[in-house]
């Protein structure tokens, strides 16, 4: 199939590998071309603006956040590039505000849209196993499938408004940051008692909680493994605020994610945005001895 | 093997049918010792003092809280009675103080000590499927071993000082508040934008969070099934407060563990006392729409 | 003087009122022109656009929030119509960003500028009372003199960067904000113990608080005493908004911003968002005997 | 009169002064009898246990906590030592539940118990400027009268429930510590938009806070001056807990006093334990600029 993507980023580079891989035709736009010379290498076709980008069935957007999807989608003619019919799938974490203006804009334009932001890290996305959150009518998710199943190891169909697979993914970001202030806390905890903070995550993955995502986080903030990140903290910080967002927006209180994102700007404020955000745990665990 | 039970509890009379179904024969104390008719009849055999539990080579005790456990076991002379060399396996969820002074106690008398704290609720009791948390010399952890075996999966040995179980399982019970008081924001949050609790629950328990407990609970709010309680809500915040007892005396400071404890408080004026301790996920979720 | 007056609403009103007794001719713009005829009938000049309002040396704005000075000010040719050596004295109540971009722009157009935001109720305007922060050049503050004579009981002069009355104001507000939730979390502990909310409010005003603002707020939340408002809470929870986006722009916990926001949603979820900001202390009182 | 006088502590030695410069005949015990040196010398008689001060017809204790009242009263046969019909006037700030312990034993005994706890350092206590939160039966208070005008300004009677007394006396000290909290939350506010924290403490005290308290406290937090202390950090810890035990009691939760909680543990996991308990406000100081 062809298939245009915008964004060869952290995450795009491997997804664009693994439509390669699985005999898709990708013409592909970044904003830094240089970045694009290995993937061009490997059978993409490198193209110099998004609307060019645009032009196949399906046109994919993996960016970083709100800004770049305005400045990369709606204010640089994609809408107007792709042809009647063609559907574009947007796998950015963006605010559950824009993501309805852009359900809005296609529907405008009479161009299809679906929503499907991701779990899992960029070796996830190498490995083509990511959990894609996906929402659109049923017609346009049948277009993009194929992407789906050449980068992620299950799709979730969260009904036919776009919208709804940011929330969710809005909602699983919360809860994983929830995660490592818990691991931080209680290895504060554990810690002044005499029990170790790797033996901890050994107990609690190996009883309760037997899910990777759990073993991974508690075992970086066990070793203050927080460098070099595969997700930055600042990003974190991001992911956060739109929670609180979404949730501001419907006047619901949301007292955990208004705890993560203080210790997020604390932890911004000792200069860690660029690490993991897994360092988010490391506020508490620093608290707990007196020094930062 | 001989064993001594003290406290025939929700939890401790499945404990007793996995010891007796094992082969050990098991004398019995319980505070109202009508609960005991069918563990005798079973082939438990019941004792009218706690002392008189406590003559075997291993006492088990499973009991409700610091004020059981200072009742019926250091009040009770069940220390005095106990064997030379006999082992005391205290598997309660105790403040790590009373921990402490229990283990101290028993070094003065010279008797055995194991604290072994197990996270399940009844029904894994039943199955033998609860995981303990134990700690002593390793002498004690070797009586004590049948005992594990009959109820147990798994138990994790966390070293000599009885104390460090203690503040494993405190670690443990804080964790899971934690996730359901998570379950109750994430579903404010997606309910006020349209996508249904347990579709996020299977969303998330599909993806990120693959561990049964996730989905016990996440269902359990979702559905608003709060009664009849497995585990009360009023032990759910008595723990609370057992942990943040334990931070307090190092100095820790555990917002997390503040937060669930203030919301524990809302949902007993609220009259949840003895709903389960999931309902904890309730009081943000009726925050949001206004009502309670 | 003559002076131009952008925004006669409830603070405006009484403002403008001031300035015809102090013998000032005042030139009014308002969105919603009956608003106007009595203060034509007390001397003011009506005019139809903020840009025929702002032809005088002196410009006075007082306006809702961002929306409404980005409207009426930024957008509606106010500094174009300005003449030259014209200074613009805003007393809303703004984000710190939008104040900086004022700043700037009326730099650009080589126009006074002056950020005066006030604390004080409608009543305290009709009085004269307001406390006034005002920042500006030292020129530029000397041409504003005369309003703030008019309007004000003292002005506090705060630099030559406007920026700072409007960070000086919504620390203002928000200690206000953290003072009513201190309220009706002191009376829901004191009532639990049989101690009345008023006689609380009589002892601690009668001792180590003896500021009007104290007794003002503690009475209004000691009877509940939330409609009319004289601050409707929606303004409250803006404010509250605005303190922690200038906070976060400098990577700046508020932990206690993050907890009133928190309450305040509770308290529009619950539909008080137009009753006096008071109100939040109302949150906490009835989260204690479990009712809303 | 002769007056019994309990504990020659900061607080007590000054209103011990008072006491002697009125004309009274006061016996003092202290636990460490070096103290008593020089006011014997102004007059006062010292005794070497606390029953032997408890033989007057009006007792006061002023004790650091608790224990010290459990030590030096209950257990220490004050009340067996007091004469029928005299009164005891207990002015430390002590738990809810041991002022009511307190008022029991007294009415057992049927001695006469007034709880009298106070606002004020230790320079207001020399000066006679304590205010007085005095609750006990009518004839009780009109016993304990020339006591409170020897030592205050003023007298606030509380009902006849001497309890109600310790519960305005924690509801004040908690309010002060949010104060604390809420001055060094605007400090960093401010601070990160380059308004000096000095200049604000000018403003606020200027305008809508005219309360010495605020200035006082505002002055010490913008000027960083914690040592030596006037009321050291961890009597402030102390008052907390009170106050968050005396809520627990009654399943009230205060979510402000956990979040002071909270950050008086961080500031003794700081070392500051022993500065003055205005330091509360220094954590979020330092949190915003990524020092501790």
């Amino acid at each position: 199939m062809d298939i245009g993507f915008i964004g060869a980023g952290a995450m795009g580079v491997p997804m664009i590998r693994r439509l390669l891989a699985a005999g898709h035709k990708v013409r592909v736009y970044n904003r830094t071309p240089h970045r694009l010379h290995t993937l061009v290498e490997e059978g993409a076709v490198s193209v110099d603006s998004p609307a060019a980008a645009a032009t196949s069935p399906v046109t994919v957007s993996m960016l970083a956040d709100d800004d770049a999807v305005n400045a990369t989608v709606l204010d640089a003619g994609v809408l107007d590039a792709m042809p009647r019919g063609a559907v574009h799938v947007c796998m950015a974490t963006i605010s559950v505000s824009l993501a309805a203006q852009m359900r809005d804009a296609h529907a405008r334009h009479r161009r299809g849209f679906v929503s499907a932001p991701v779990f899992g890290r960029p070796a996830a996305a190498a490995a083509g196993k990511l959990f894609i959150l996906a929402a659109g009518t049923a017609a346009d998710l049948q277009v993009a499938a194929p992407v789906f199943e050449a980068v992620g190891q299950k799709t979730f169909e969260l009904g036919a408004d776009p919208v709804a697979a940011n929330v969710v993914k809005l909602c699983g970001n919360l809860s994983v940051a929830v995660m490592n202030e818990t691991w931080g806390e209680l290895f504060a905890l554990a810690g002044a008692h005499g029990v170790a903070a790797q033996q901890l995550v050994d107990v609690l993955t190996g009883s309760i909680y037997p899910a990777p995502i759990y073993r991974l986080y508690g075992d970086l903030i066990a070793q203050e493994a927080y460098s070099p990140p595969a997700f930055p903290l600042r990003l974190g910080l991001k992911d956060a605020k739109l929670a609180l967002g979404a949730a501001d927006s419907a006047h619901v209180a949301l007292p955990l994610a208004s705890l993560v994102r203080d210790q997020y700007l604390k932890a911004v404020a000792r200069g860690w945005s660029n690490l993991d955000w897994a360092a988010l745990g490391q506020v508490s665990r620093e608290d707990a001895v007196g020094e930062s």
